[in-house]
């Protein structure tokens, strides 16, 4: 049904059986990924990118797929993360439906599509199959992991549960837990989805879909997103125009309105309903203080690497600043030379995805320095 | 069908017929208010107070409802607005379902609810029935015009179209006009409404009532009057008791969605929908630049008021402290003694109804001063 894969994915078949953190397993489970740039001989160049919820592997154009990928001004020859002098690895997210195993894919037990007997997902397990994806291509220790959003949890669980697997480490918006705001937004667009008739305890297909419950759902996410600060400049209260008036009671009024339905509408039929929910619960349970007795800063602490940047956005309503500096705190008490880099973007959340100009050269700055 | 009059509730008839700003009239319409305190000889000692969305004209205690009203540590002998001192009023919005005319009441030219009948509610029509109650009441002016929330704009709207019918105002939490973040939640709060089977363009009764959209729209209500800070504190990562586990699938799990799913079921029945409906709009709507050909720093300049204090919380992420800001400085550009006083309340929007400690000695002080 709904799996969106890119061409030229390629494709990484883990273990079988590959067993999930919160119990069950996966049996001929894959993931996708993409590379840039050339491995070298000492194989000691390669950076990995794990993701925020919704990306494919497609980060930047391949050969294979000379299409803009979702971080392309980050990515590729003379560029922040430079593909002239590293080998990017970049995978799809464990429980996604874009070319990795998920709740979209085929169960192998039944020939069905999984739905909600996919066993429960974790950060976790997501970081554990990108760690196989890296052994695959033979590579023994990262010289950078960056992950952005949900990536920016994964990474972190990554380095914590394979000691040596990266020299550095780049956290983008990310956090070492979920904190309650972040869990209630995630919790009500959850709910929007299971409310939806359609959703149907998870059996749905194109033709009867839940499309108000996953437009409700992305559009509290671009609020949660974007920020206030943003929006004013941006939209203030210009309404739309009047020659396509909406003609339902209460229907939209404001560009702002029409903004946020413009993105619903362009993810909705674009990203797996059940696949959404795993994966947004996954980030709900993510806690690195479950491995120190309930200590965050202390979980933070067990992670070894050589050097660390954490930067984030002023105006991030959803992984706070806070959280950032937390990560930056956290790893120089293991022992890293870690940096917190508060960036002034307006854009929020998405900043990472936007503001190239301040988020690039932090980025260019960390990895030059290597 | 679904008002909600508390015992002791007066009444206000409105002239008949009653024009409403965007178009139409109500015929026999009234507000309801509540009054506290004794008005003296010379009829100057008046407070009149303007709610936000949702509460009724019960403030606190009076002689014929003794149950605690919605601000009852503010309301009251000896306490911030001073009843030995102050003729106090409160009103029902307009539009409301709480014992003033709004879409849940009968449409006397046919009988039945008025329901999506009811003409476009605006700000301004609130303000103009409020002023009607305080004439009513054979006051002439004001002494203090307190406005929470949207009444803040109610509040503003009074004074902009009635000159001369307060001496002074407080303004709390409150704003010149709606902006795009805010315009958003908003909208996002009434899809999910609308979105709702049972809704029916506004055609539910008690048994078929769109319980659902109701409850999503006061769970993005209660996530945006809060804040990220208080809630880090308040819940952190705690998970319900495991004696009461949720068996749906996705079902609650952490204590921040018990507490939001408790909020949303005390709301969803004592709230009518097609009021709230109305009453969200309005917000969107009011914007004092329409006054001032759409600078609203000059809408503001045209309010006459002596004495004027705009407070607000730093943690209110949907009428930010930059909005109370304003109102200071453009009713200090109109000639006022305006302060503005931030305050350090982690409660987010809904601080004035929960942190007394700060909002009360502002109050208290602003008042002590006339």
């Amino acid at each position: 049904m709904t799996e969106f894969i890119p061409p030229g994915t390629r494709f990484h078949p883990l273990p079988s059986p590959f067993r999930m953190k919160r119990g069950g397993a996966l049996h001929g489970a894959r993931v996708a990924y993409e590379t840039w740039g050339t491995l070298n001989e000492r194989r000691d160049n390669a950076v990995l990118i794990v993701t925020g919820l919704s990306p494919d592997a497609h980060a930047a154009r391949t050969p294979g797929n000379p299409a803009d990928g979702w971080w392309e001004p980050m990515l590729g020859p003379g560029k922040p993360i430079d593909t002239d002098r590293w080998f990017v690895v970049c995978v799809n997210s464990l429980g996604s439906c874009k070319g990795s195993t998920g709740p979209a894919s085929v169960n192998p037990d039944t020939g069905a599509l999984y739905r909600l007997d996919f066993p429960e997902l974790s950060v976790e397990d997501g970081a554990n199959a990108a760690f196989d994806v890296v052994r695959g291509l033979g590579i023994e220790q990262l010289t950078c992991i960056i992950g952005n959003s949900m990536g920016g949890m994964t990474a972190l669980a990554y380095l914590l549960l394979h000691p040596g697997a990266a020299r550095t480490h780049i956290n983008i918006s990310g956090s070492a837990q979920a904190l309650p705001f972040s869990i209630a937004i995630r919790s009500l667009q959850r709910e929007a989805i299971r409310l939806d008739p359609q959703w149907n305890g998870g059996q749905y297909d194109d033709e009867t879909y839940p499309e108000s419950g996953m437009r409700m759902a992305r559009k509290l996410g671009v609020i949660t997103y974007r920020s206030a600060l943003e929006w004013d400049g941006r939209f203030g209260r210009v309404r739309l125009e009047s020659d396509r008036p909406d003609e339902e009671p209460f229907g939209l009024e404001f560009q702002v309105e029409s903004y946020l339905e413009g993105h619903a509408r362009r993810f909705v039929r674009r990203f797996d309903p059940n696949c959404y929910l795993y994966l947004s619960r996954s980030m709900d349970w993510f806690d690195l203080a479950e491995y120190a007795d309930g200590d965050v800063m202390q979980g933070l602490a067990k992670i070894r690497v050589q050097r660390a940047l954490a930067i984030g956005a002023a105006t991030d309503i959803l992984f706070p600043l806070q959280q950032q500096q937390q990560i930056a705190e956290g790893l120089a008490a293991g022992g890293a030379q870690a940096e917190f880099l508060p960036l002034e973007s307006p854009q929020g959340h998405d900043a990472f995805l936007v503001d190239y100009d301040r988020f690039g050269p932090a980025v260019a700055g960390f990895l030059a320095g290597i």
